[in-house]
């Protein structure tokens, strides 16, 4: 079993070491070959480590530096004022090769920017995408992209952004993913010429199960294995069914938590509902991806709690096993070949 | 109190007049200054009213015409070949003013292109918009445009897609609605060319309460009276949160209809709460507003039963009580001499 490195920014996220520090530990629990490079303020870190009364060993180090890139920071600021802070460090380790994938929970304007300039672009990508799996009705996921890296993008961009998906389902479903375009109607005729001009790229590419359009509704239902839209639609539509669904757990849970006999019998019959109906809930599969480029670089919810952060460093570890970048380079090399 | 004519048509949406003219018959003991022009197949028609024992009477009238237009077909081939059908009919008589507005659950892209080939858009309209009302948790309502009539626009389009919604919430609202622009980050810099430049028309105009950006998940919270989006992500972000929705109602109907003795109990106690879940789901509201034309056309479900149709002819009358065409002339006129 190789070993594998995930260096991690220690200061993103709304809660800082109080919970990557933890996050680390038990991510080290949980993949005996993952190594952690914990990034940001070593006396922070170093109290966080002594409260779980861990101690740095081989498999957990960490990489002091001084400053933080803020929430608030535009990207464009971020990038030229990167130097020293933990997530620049963070993704510097991925390009010197000391970490073999990054995880932050930090700005994810300025994680793009910086990735993005730092780890430059696969061959034949012209723009990177962030991808995510959303849950089904049926138990299965669909992975959706992009969901924000981009706030308009062309029709080669969208077709690559099919390959990319396609690529990195592949290694979690172990088959050829149904790879569709999210559009407003199911019809050959209807859409914008965006999604127009994709669809016949991708009808005419066979290295790719292409299935066709699909529509809103049918996201969660497992219409699809992978579903390729606009960033800024992928972003609209993700937090809408976010919203739709936290909905439905708080009415879930009001009725659960009411004093009166009824609730009291709630509680005991249905204790496990709201925990079933969670999983729902897009919002809970933490760790989306950043694709498209010559590393592996997981943003993480900035709300995420320890055990959703653990999951995203869960998925650095998957990215890195199967070699999600050289995947894709292989799948966008067979499609080239095809059109050509 | 003035009459209200309302011209329905019968073929339209999946069951026809086995919906269409139980529905007519129940808007007309809902609404005692309501008249309705069933259009359609005659014998067909004839045949509910039997079944109903309901004759037909002056505040009840029926429209013969042989032909139909299909869920399937093109608007444009629709367009050319609607002579006659009941769709194009029931236009017409709001065009030739015979009636106040129209009702129609058929084809949505031919039931647009036909409104505006025969309605005409009123003076400062590039474009018509779709408009529906979605529930929010605090027991509000969220009107959101444009749900699909165009796949995409520019920012002018937007803002006027802003105006006519402020204008036809107001009537519903009888308050001065806030206006914002549905976005991928609520930041200032977020977001593509088409809603920065729509932001900034907004915020220069003061007869419209522009209050800025919102994202996804804020949808069905209350965060805004009216939301403007281009069509492809309206009709995307509104069909997501349908689906959501569905899944939960479907979850918790599985849990109530167990055979279990927990099944019984539940069904006992929760009998409610499935119907108090479903009036989350956005789908509920029946009856979206085709905005920007001289007449009202309102759009049905073309599943719609016979209690959702008699919401859509509700909204017909309440636009022509209010008369929501001339709010947005008004509205618009006074928005153009502001911006001079």
């Amino acid at each position: 079993m190789h070993n594998i490195t995930v260096a991690l920014d220690a200061m993103g996220g709304d809660f800082g070491p109080s919970v990557t520090v933890p996050a680390a530990v038990q991510a080290l629990s949980h993949f005996p070959e993952l190594k952690v490079i914990i990034v940001g303020d070593q006396a922070s870190i170093q109290n966080q480590l002594n409260e779980l009364g861990h101690q740095r060993s081989s498999r957990l180090t960490v990489r002091h530096c001084d400053r933080i890139i803020s929430n608030s920071e535009k990207p464009s600021l971020a990038l030229r004022h990167s130097q020293d802070t933990s997530m620049r460090v963070t993704i510097d380790l991925v390009e010197s090769e000391q970490a073999d994938a990054c995880v932050s929970s930090g700005n994810t304007g300025a994680l793009m920017a910086l990735s993005r300039f730092r780890l430059k672009l696969l061959p034949g990508i012209d723009r990177p995408a962030l991808v995510t799996a959303l849950p089904t009705a049926q138990g299965n996921k669909t992975w959706m992209l992009d969901l924000g890296a981009n706030a308009s993008v062309d029709a080669d961009s969208l077709f690559q952004f099919a390959v990319m998906g396609s690529a990195l389902a592949e290694q979690h479903l172990r088959r050829k993913p149904r790879v569709a375009i999210l559009n407003i109607g199911a019809e050959e005729i209807k859409g914008n010429d965006l999604v127009k001009r994709c669809a016949e790229m991708l009808s005419q590419t066979h290295s790719i199960h292409y299935i066709g359009y699909i529509e809103g509704n049918e996201l969660l239902h497992d219409a699809a294995d992978v579903v390729v839209c606009d960033g800024f639609v992928g972003n609209t539509v993700l937090k809408a069914c976010e919203g739709t669904a936290q909905l439905f757990v708080d009415k879930l849970k009001a009725r659960l938590s009411a004093s009166s006999i009824k609730g009291w019998i709630a509680r005991i019959l249905f204790s496990d509902l709201i925990s079933e109906v969670k999983t729902l809930n897009p919002d809970q599969y933490n760790g989306a991806s950043l694709l498209g480029l010559r590393g592996i670089v997981i943003k993480s919810h900035g709300s995420a709690d320890v055990p959703a952060l653990v999951n995203a460093i869960g998925e650095a570890v998957h990215e890195v096993r199967r070699q999600v970048p050289n995947q894709i380079s292989d799948r966008l090399e067979a499609v080239l070949l095809e059109r050509q």
